[in-house]
This record gives C-alpha cells, structure tokens and sequence, in this order.
C-alpha cells in the first residue's frame, strides 16, 4: 500500500516543542501534537538573584523532540499514517537563543564540567544579561558602522547574538573558552537531526543571521574581522567559525541521519530545511504576503511585514531589524515586536493576584468597563521595551489608581498598554512609509480572548483579522517541510501557493468600534506623552495634566 | 456610698463611635468599648458613578451612640462603677463633616423628603465632590483675601466646608435651600446631647472653624460678607447663621440634657467640652506638646504640631490649615496630612488582591525584602493629596515593574510611598521653621505593624515613638471631659498636667537603620522627582533616568 506523503513542520517554542503533521499532496492538516519541556520552571532556569537571566538545556529540547515524535508517531498511526511516509522536515525555533557548543557540536551544557552552568545552557531569547554589551555594541556600531544600526532599528538588542557571547566572555571566560562556536537554537536542531558532528559543517539560517547576528548581504555576510576585533578581539575566534553564507527557506540544511530516522520509522534522507525563527513561521504559517502584518501574539509579540526586494525600504527605524529573505524568498522580512504581552497579564494573575482569578474571569469583569472609565493607563514594558525604543533597562508603570480601583480594571488597563504599545510601532512603521493593508493575528490568545482583540482593534483602529488555525507556528514549518518535499521529487513550488492551500482567516474579523477609537485616540496621547518622558533620553514633558486628563476621561 | 468620678471620652470615627471612660481623679483608663455604625458600606454612603462621594446619616450617629452608651453602661457596671459617676464629657468627631440641618436643629437626612437624598447626608471629611468650588474658593482668596491661604497651605480643600456647602448649591439647591445651617459634626454631636434646639445657640468649635471653615482671630472670625457674597451671594445665607465667637477646649459646650441624662443614668447637667476633631484630640491623648508631631496613622493620617502662640509662625505652605488654640490652648495647632496611608493598603488587599492574602501574611514577607530590591516606587495619591499639594485631582502611580514583581513587593512600595509622602511634609514644615523634635505615633497600625513603622524611621530618618494606648483619641476627648469636670469643681487645671498623668509613649521605639537610610534617600530623590513632576503644575523634568535608576538601585 502507498501511503500519502506527509511533513513535519517542528516548532521549538518558549516551554513547549509542537508537531504539526500535514498531507503534502492537500496540504491539509492531519494533527499537531505538543510536549512541555520538563526541565527548570517550565522549561526555563532562572536565577533568583538576577531576574534578566534565562537559560534553557539543550538537553531538554533533543529529550523533548523525542518525546514529541513518539506523540506524533502515535496521532499519526492513529490515523492510519506510518512515519515512513514523512517526505520532508521543516524546523522552527526562539531566537536569538544560541547556546555554545564543542566543535562536535556537543552542547557545553552536556560536558559534565559545565553541566550546572548556567553559561553553558542556550541562552533564551528572553535573556537580557546582556544589555550593558548590547549598548556597547550599538555605540560601537555607532562610531564605526554605522549602516549595520540602519537595518537593526537603531540599537543592538540585548536578546541577540554578539551581545550574548560578549556577555559569557566577559561573565564566565572558561564557558566562552571551551565553546568552539555558538549555534542558534534554530541551526542546532537541524544539525541534530541530520547527524552533523563537526560545528564546521552546520548551515546557518538567514533569519536568525540576518535579525539577530548582524548578517547582511550589503556588507557581504557577518560583521567584518576589524569590528568584532573593535568590540572584543577574543571575538574574533566565533567570528572565524562563522560562515560566508547563510540560507533561507528555499534551501535544505541537511537529511535526516540513519540514527533518527530508525528510532522513529522515518525514512533516512529526508529532507531538513533550514531553520527559521518561531515568529517568521509563525508570518509564513499566518499566510503572510506583501502588505500583511503579521501579529503573532504569546507570551510576548512579534510583528512581522514583508518589504519588496526591488522596491522597498530595508533601512527602518524602531523596528527590531531588517533582513533579507528571512521570511519569504524576494521579500526583506522586516520584524518588530513587544517583549511582554501575554506574559505581562501572566505576570498579573500569578504573582499579584495569586491567582485569585482566572484570565476569563477577568476578562467578562473587564469587557464590561466603559472604554476609559478606569481612570488607568499602563506602560507594556515590565520587560522593557523592544520596540520602538530597543532599550531592556524600562520597567512596567501605572498610573490612575483610586481608592475603587479593581483587579478587573488593572487587568483590562495591562491589556491596553499591550495595545498601545502595539500601535506606536505600526505607526512608526506607516511613518517610514512601510505598507499596511491588513493584520493578521495569531496566537493563542487572538483565539481565546474577543475582548483582547476587539481591544486591539479599538485602538489601533484597524479590522484584527485572526489566523484560523492555533498552530500557525508549526503550521509553517509543516510549509518549510512540504516545500522541501516537492523540491526533493523536483517540482519548484511557491510559498505562496503553499499558503493558499493551507492558510485561511477566520470568518470573525474585528472592526474597530467609532466610539471607542475617540476614547482611546485620547487616552493614546497620555499614553505617548509617558512613553516619550520615560523612554525616551532627554525628553522634557509636563506630566501634570496626564493625571488630571485621566479623570476627566473617566468623568464622561 | 460615694463613687469616684468618671469622664467620658466620645469619638465620632470614620466608621465606628468609641467611648473611652477615665477616673478623673487618677487619669486612669477604666475601659473603652466601641461600636460600628451599621448604615451604608461600613457606615458610609458611597455612590456607583462617583467615586469622590462619601456621606454618613445623623442617625446613624446618634443611634450608635445610644448602643455605645449602653455598652459603656454594661462594662463600668462590671467594674463597680455606676454612670451617675459621669461628671464631664468630651466629645470629637471626624471634620469636615458638615450636615445641613433645620432651624430646629434636625438633620435634613432625617426630614422624610430628603430621606433617600445623599446630599441631605452629612458630607463626610473623605467626600472630594466639591474639587471644582475648593480650586474656585481657592482662587477667588487668592484675588480677594490673599491672607487666608496664608493660613490654610495656599488652597483650600475639597474636602472642607465652605466648599461643601457650596457644592451642594451648586448641585442640590433644593437641599441647599432647606438647610438653615450646616453644622460639622463635631459640633452637632454636643448639641444633640445638650438637647439643644435652636440652631442660633449651637456654639461652634475653634478646630473645625479654624481650620476647615476659613474662620481666624487675624480677620475677625468667618469670612467677611464681600467675600462671601463674592464666592456666591446664596452663600451669605449660610454665613448669617454662624456665630462672631468659636470656642477652645478650654470651654464648654452646654451640659448634658435631662433626656439624655435620664437614659443612660448619667447626671443632668454633666459638663459637655467643646467638641474637637477627631486628630486632635488624638494628639491631646498622644501626649502633645511644643516640639512634638503627632502623627494619628488611620485609614489617612493627620499630623499636628504646636506652634508658640507668641513666637510661632502661623503663616505655613503646603500645610492643611493653621488655627488657634485648635489643639491646646496658648498654641497655634498646625494640621498637615496625607488623604489615603491605611485605605491605600486595605483597597490594594480588598480591591485587587480580593483578600488572597492578609495584612500580616504580606508584611512578613515584605519583612524580608532587602531596601530598594523591588525596584519599585508608588505615589502614595489614591485618594488626591492633602499635603503638601492640597490637589484631590491626582491619583496613584506606580512605577518599576517587573515580570518578577511580587505581590508583597508591591504591598511594601505602597508603605513606602506613604512614608515618602509623610516625609515631604515634614521637611516642608522644617523648611518654613518648625521645630519638630520628637514624632509620636499613634493609631492601630502603629501597634500592629513593625515594618511600617521601620520603614517610616528610615524614610523619615528620625525615631518614631509610639503612644502606649490604642484609644489615643478617645483619651484626648476623655482629657477634655476631665478638664470640664474640674472646672465643674472650680479647679483650673492645665492639659500639660492631665496629659502627664494619662499619656504614654511605649518602651520600643524605632531608630533608622543607616544603612536603609542611604538607599531609601536615593528612593527619595526619585519619588520627589515623581512627586513634583505629576503633581507640580509646570513642572518639567526628565524622567528617563527614574527606571535606569530604579533597575541599578535593585541590582546593589
């Protein structure tokens, strides 16, 4: 019996791996599987004497891959489908997470001498250790290149890269030193899954290059040798195992190794396509084309639009950074994003509230709040601001409280500094003339929270068009997989084509309510007014009328 | 046989009366019961649509008088002692709290057609409904009588007569229009149990003329007739019914009527003090005197000081109010305050924590939170601030979270914003000359909560004494009966030497730790900067650093 081809689409999320399974020859979605990380708080170690830290094993996500296959092993039998019929394997991950690895690619974190090192783990995209390197890196991109800020928004970010490794070398020299090189957590899997043992021979992925470890075609790859020599001559050493090239999409990173393919009944050669970040899954998952933004919303957001090649602007402000083809082949990915979204409102229920409520419970207290009448507003940076300042030294800020003040309206005010930190980098984008025709939400929170979105819709004032399907994420890796497939059997298949099979809208759109914009149009300039004065160096704005305001607002 | 005499100390309380019964001739507490009211939300009428609307029913007052009377009457007949040993009563009561009442004396509340009516209430000292006349009362002493604000910290407050009354035409005139008088509380109390019915022969008392009804010795008492016609004519009305004289304590306000008497057993004709307002009695019962500041720590906390009469200066900014003999006699008394300390914490366990944890559970953990390892800064203006910016149009902020942010974290920033608050007052006060050479404490939380009082010696960088007894306030009512019971006798006795006899400071004191005091003067530097920011009209002010400075002070 010949069976239907089928792909993997495989996403590393923050605390959890997923598996989507899809027919190739439909593009149908046969089922998606998930399986927690079991190591550290959810997956995450953190210290409790600096609470920017966050590391992750890399033992846990290879343990947790196993587990996962062996849940999609059993879905997929369970609809009559063997593992041998998975014809290509497409890989999603968090990033900037690089961890450093031996030359054989074995992670410092599984050398016994290393193996309680927090150093020697992957460093989370979430980490922000870093950030006294990151603004290094930027003043000294500042002084000597100043074309690479041009298409990081300005500001190297704490969550990436070079700051990262400049920040082990300088914390932990013995970890920067037994580590050959460093791999993003997006490259590392795929190495693992082909069998790759020499750290030489791993192909690196242009979306995490590009967005995260200053790789940039118009200076011909990875920073040159007399920068990183400027930053930290011991750098120099990464920089040597770093390759001219990196690949996007349309390239495979590897086959699967005889040794997975046996444990898992795959069959051995299957194709692998190189990696890409979750978020730009996630944009590809979504359905993402020319004039789309793309929300995906979790624990925090990223934003992504897709610039013409040809035509488009690649040097753009207070975005987190532009890169070539990191999303789509003939499209810069153009990526924004906020740090804490639903892990702010998380952060509410669990260690204020004590989960004294539940997220629905105080979502139907607050949806029925007038807009505005809270009296509340709220900055979104209780883990600093990623766009459109770049700066993780912010802290989370509310103002308006009274003596009536509830829990429902602290909720709903967190809910709405989210949204209006969402709207000052859409506006910022529109300003530099980015093209926005629709949004496309996707997360889980875009499916379980209408007053979220009809919130989001409010004040940015745009329809929230939601992504039909919860796994967006892995859903575009299963597209990087059947891309793979159809290359392996020699057909050239758009992306494009792929999405249209699989990627669809819900029929609920989200418009923007008239009364509520004007509300919000107000409470938005508050909301300005306070971002501008303590985010922003040298800023000099009255503050007094802002309380006065808010009781005005909550008065009508 | 004969009995020893006893006086009576009787507290009207934002939620509760409390008697306080002494043997006159020791000084010697007997006992002290209390009662709640049992009207409205915990004795106070609240409104759904306005939230700076806080009323409490006459009724309600004297009705728990009666049940106090009686449990006054049970617990002194299990201590062998009968009421007609009763030989002077000293009454005090929250203020401003006017109510309107008729010629006759009877509180509109209680007229059937005003019965439902919120403004026929007695408009409690916490209702901040009439913002709007205190800034136009404000601004027309400024144009007209300069002189006033000299007296009252530069503006008058919402939360005071004149503009209550004023509100209350501009709102309600049909109230308004029935109302012969307005009474403050602490006034109508002394006549209800004098049985007195003619409006005309209340005497009013020198604390809350002094200073809540803009009435002063330098202009000859209330406001003069072109002042008044100028705030509104319908106000000389009002004006016509007050009296040219107001009394101290030194003087008393009629003598207990037969009716009264015959209820509860007590003497007809028992001496009946002036009435006083609650904080100052309670700094009476603290033990006051030239140098001291009693701080009376509730759901708000009133601080007083003595100013010398001959040498003093009665002209002081950012200050409540300043009156004679308003505390003692021979002194000015000097009243500051903050509008919301013991509300702010109970509204953040109430309202947001919806009590998942208590006072003490989140002290003790707050208890072991090193100075400055939050990272965070709260203004302490939930309910407006009363000193020293006199603005009920500001609320709360708070400013420094993190996702890591704890719930106790956030409970201790609160203490601390209160604290910060208290000390802006006291460095005001010091600044304009006033001595303060010691601080006594007094009110519930003084007792209950070590942390707090920590944190207000190292805030406040000075030893904070505490009054030994809880029933501070009831004392210094109890205070003033003893010194109408002796002049009864034809002994003049001073209050210095009834003070001596009765009040106490306890044993532990609490002295700033250095080291908290270093940092918590950092934390200063950046809550002043909060402070004159949001609060200070004009005022511009980077705020850029506060986060950075917060984020650095956490991570020492």
């Amino acid at each position: 019996m010949v069976q239907n081809k089928i792909v993997l689409g495989i996403d590393f999320g923050s605390t959890t791996v997923r598996i989507l399974s899809m027919e190739l020859k439909t593009g149908k979605v046969l089922n998606a599987i998930e399986q927690a990380y079991e190591l550290g708080e959810n997956g995450v170690f953190l210290s409790s004497s600096d609470n920017l830290l966050a590391r992750q094993d890399a033992a846990d996500y290879v343990g947790s891959m196993r587990k996962a296959l062996e849940k999609s092993k059993i879905e997929n039998a369970a609809q009559g489908i063997q593992m041998s019929a998975v014809s290509g394997i497409g890989i999603d991950a968090t990033g900037s997470t690089p961890l450093p690895v031996t030359k054989d690619v074995i992670p410092l974190s599984s050398v016994d001498k290393f193996s309680k090192n927090l150093n020697a783990y992957a460093w989370m995209w979430k980490d922000h250790t870093s950030h006294s390197e990151a603004d290094y890196i930027t003043k000294t991109s500042a002084e000597k290149r100043p074309h690479y800020l041009d298409k990081i928004g300005g500001a190297y970010s704490s969550e990436w890269f070079w700051a990262k490794i400049l920040h082990c070398k300088n914390v932990d020299k013995e970890v920067f030193d037994a580590a050959y090189t460093w791999l993003e957590l997006s490259d590392y899997i795929p190495a693992v899954l082909a069998g790759i043992t020499d750290a030489d021979q791993v192909k690196r992925n242009v979306c995490a290059a590009g967005h995260k470890g200053l790789y940039n075609d118009t200076w011909n790859g990875f920073p040159d040798r007399e920068f990183i020599e400027a930053l930290d001559p011991d750098l120099l050493r990464v920089l040597n195992t770093l390759p001219k090239t990196v690949f996007s999409i349309e390239h495979n990173s590897g086959t699967l190794s005889k040794q997975w393919a046996d444990d898992f009944g795959m069959p051995e050669g299957t194709p692998i396509v190189m990696g890409i970040l979750d978020a730009h899954a996630g944009a590809v998952g979504s359905g993402i084309k020319e004039g789309s933004l793309v929300k995906i919303i979790g624990t925090s957001t990223c934003d992504l639009v897709l610039g013409n090649l040809h035509s488009g602007n690649s040097n753009i402000e207070g975005v987190a950074s532009v890169a070539t083809e990191s999303v789509l082949p003939n499209y810069y990915g153009i990526e924004a994003g906020q740090s804490a979204v639903g892990d702010t409102l998380d952060w509410y229920i669990t260690n204020v509230l004590k989960n004294s409520k539940s997220h629905s419970e105080l979502t139907e207290e607050a949806q029925k709040l007038k807009v505005g009448s809270s009296g509340l507003i709220a900055l979104d940076w209780n883990n600093g601001n990623r766009c459109i300042l770049s700066d993780a030294m912010l802290s989370g800020l509310l103002v308006g409280q009274s003596l009536q003040t509830k829990d429902f309206e602290i909720y709903r005010a967190l809910i709405e500094g989210t949204a209006f930190g969402a709207r000052t980098i859409i506006e910022d984008m529109e300003r530099q003339g980015v093209v926005i025709n629709e949004i496309v939400n996707c997360g889980g929170i875009t499916h379980k929270n209408p007053l979220f979105m009809q919130i989001y819709a409010d004040i940015i004032n745009k329809p929230m068009k939601i992504a039909a399907i919860d796994e967006t994420v892995a859903l575009g890796a299963a597209l990087m997989g059947a891309h793979a497939a159809y290359m392996d059997e020699g057909k050239k298949v758009s992306y494009n084509s792929l999405q249209e099979r699989s990627c669809e809208v819900l029929d609920k759109v989200y418009y923007p309510n008239p009364e509520n914009v004007k509300t919000y149009t107000k409470l938005y300039t508050l909301y300005k007014k306070l971002h501008d004065a303590f985010g922003v160096k040298g800023t000099q704005i009255e503050m007094y009328p802002i309380m006065k305001d808010l009781i005005r607002i909550k008065g009508n």
